[in-house]
């Protein structure tokens, strides 16, 4: 190694090498961080549905190979020239949505044309067998060492546990903050939650912490709602146990429609119902769920010139950078409990049985450990 | 008449006997109010598209014969047992999307199920010709005089010059509010507005009165631009002028996109245009121009997912009974100059005329005068 700079390190990490194909456990080489780069040991990362996208290549603008993850904790191994806001030894959680405070960036998707300057760009801190692997989302936590610019990472509390609060960097945050910052849910309002996996229950969370009076959730698997429930939901139904749409179930139940509908399924059919089911005049709709690839909705215009809102909330419209901490340190607080979210812990080896949970809609989130 | 109760009045006003028939001017007997029910002589009114939509037949739910009309202001002749918020002689704007107060009520186009509860529904203070005349939104100010429900009046500065403030009762408040209460747009910000008509140029002056730093606006009339600049437009551009989409030239123009679109056409590709003009992690799109019956929109949900808020604005989403009165009250401190929406004011028997001049897209607001 060139003198000064920190090595090369060999650890294990899961590769993508195609779409399509299962994930392959792998020892890869993990350059050191350059001017403005962290590199983070990863101590624990959930398995989010996104990264389920990556696999399936459901994912836009994805170069394979790839080492996906992106809801992880970790601890600052070493830094690069220019870093100043971490320092090794720090807890952090890697942020899939950067913030780099120079520009209003949001970076995902390559939708962005500035994502050079957030670093990491069409580069690789990744080899594996020699091949460069690409990183994913500026996180790349299915790793146990990943590289990270500046932009994409945070510290947290020191006390903070990270097999735990991995879960800010992406499932809770998500469902969380669509609820308390991306609608505002007001006190006493009322909320219907579509889909009550992680995300969705994080939603449920967000709605029963901003006070509202009463949280529907919906989901068509009932063995969801007794956590619902606990976690917050006044009552839960199942749209197959009606003979209506779910919207006009809604309607009825609440008189003039809810204040705040959120979608966090990712369907078409049901983005549309829920933004039906708000009140016609305020109501607001939150897209939680990421839509399918290249979708289209039709609606009729009039759902929204009565006055409804209809808005997205990716990763709970937080500046990530500016709000994790806090969000860590109120659950230090006891404000919510996300550690409900988790079912499964596995060693990192068994990222494909953790894959396996997912798609048979057995676990809300599995939590891999290094 | 009944000991103690007003006289019925005889006077003049605009039936549309029929949808697509011409407007004709009658001589029509108006009932005194009855409980919680103020009539008002109404000085003047404006002529809008929805009203021409009434003559169309394209505006929903509405039984014929009808007197339309709903952006005028006038003067309380008298009132109904019960009614206190306003007394004869006080200066008011009727109400098209009435405040009762009691109840969420957005009553517009049949949709809200309470309708009853505000009066007016279902029966008539109008005949003409021993014929039944139906109301047009509580307020038909395409009558002399016109019997309201209490929730759908408000009384006005007594200052006010009711021959520019009629405008209050719609096209002005709807843009302007579009702007400041819906979009809240905020100082510094940039902004589109697809249309240039009255509600159009109203909602450039609502985000000039906002602060907001670049305001496009944009129609395939150039006529329009030199009024549009006077009245707060830092620059106006025609699609007609570009080889590639109108949302291409926005973003390229403003970086990420504007901060703030408004569509205030009502037409479907203009609507998700608009969409596609802002910020794709924080730009508010508001549907002001009242979409067709029946129309459809299409669009890939993932422009919503990033960030974006769309947004109707329904009479520039005020509870008009708490704002009017403080927006006319802004307009006698000269806050902002709505006059210059008037480009032509005619006696009320001349109103055939009036609509001709909407149709030939001459007029931009054309006043008539009792």
């Amino acid at each position: 190694p060139t003198a000064g700079l920190p090595p090369v390190i060999k650890c294990k990490a899961a590769v993508i090498w195609k779409k399509g194909e299962p994930i392959s456990v792998e020892e890869v080489e993990v350059s050191p961080p350059r001017a403005n780069e962290v590199r983070v040991k990863i101590v624990a990362t959930g398995i989010c549905r996104t990264d389920d996208h990556v696999l399936e290549g459901e994912f836009p603008g994805i170069d394979y190979p790839v080492i996906a993850g992106h809801e992880g904790a970790g601890i600052v191994e070493s830094i690069g020239p220019g870093v100043t806001c971490v320092k090794p030894g720090d807890k952090v959680i890697p942020l899939c949505v950067p913030q780099c405070g120079e520009c209003s960036c949001f970076i995902l998707m390559g939708i962005d044309t500035d994502n050079s300057r957030h670093g990491l760009y069409g580069t690789s801190r990744f080899t594996c067998k020699g091949k460069k692997v690409h990183h994913f989302l500026w996180t790349s936590t299915f790793s146990e060492y990943t590289v990270m610019p500046e932009a994409a990472i945070v510290r947290i509390d020191a006390a903070a546990p990270l097999d735990k609060v991995c879960l800010f960097g992406c499932g809770f945050s998500t469902g969380f903050g669509a609820a308390v910052n991306t609608a505002k849910v007001e006190p006493g309002s009322s909320c219907a939650v579509f889909g009550l996996g992680g995300v969705g229950l994080s939603v449920v969370m967000g709605c029963k912490a901003a006070g509202a009076s009463r949280i529907i959730g919906i989901d068509i698997n009932k063995d969801k709602f007794t956590k619902a429930e606990e976690l917050g939901a006044t009552e839960c139904i199942n749209p197959q146990d009606f003979q209506k749409p779910i919207q006009e179930v809604l309607v009825e139940k609440t008189g003039h429609g809810v204040d705040y509908a959120f979608e966090v399924i990712g369907c078409i059919d049901t983005m549309t119902a829920a933004l039906s089911s708000c009140h016609l005049a305020y109501g607001t709709c939150v897209l939680v769920g990421a839509p399918p690839l290249r979708s289209e909705i039709s609606f009729d215009p009039m759902l929204l010139f009565t006055g409804r809102r209809w808005t997205g909330s990716l990763l709970g419209g937080w500046k990530l950078k500016d709000a994790l901490p806090k969000l860590v340190s109120d659950y230090m607080k006891k404000k919510y409990n996300p550690d409900a979210l988790i079912t499964h812990t596995l060693p990192f080896e068994k990222i494909g049985e953790g894959f396996e949970l997912l798609h048979a809609g057995k676990s809300i989130r599995c939590i891999l450990l290094f």
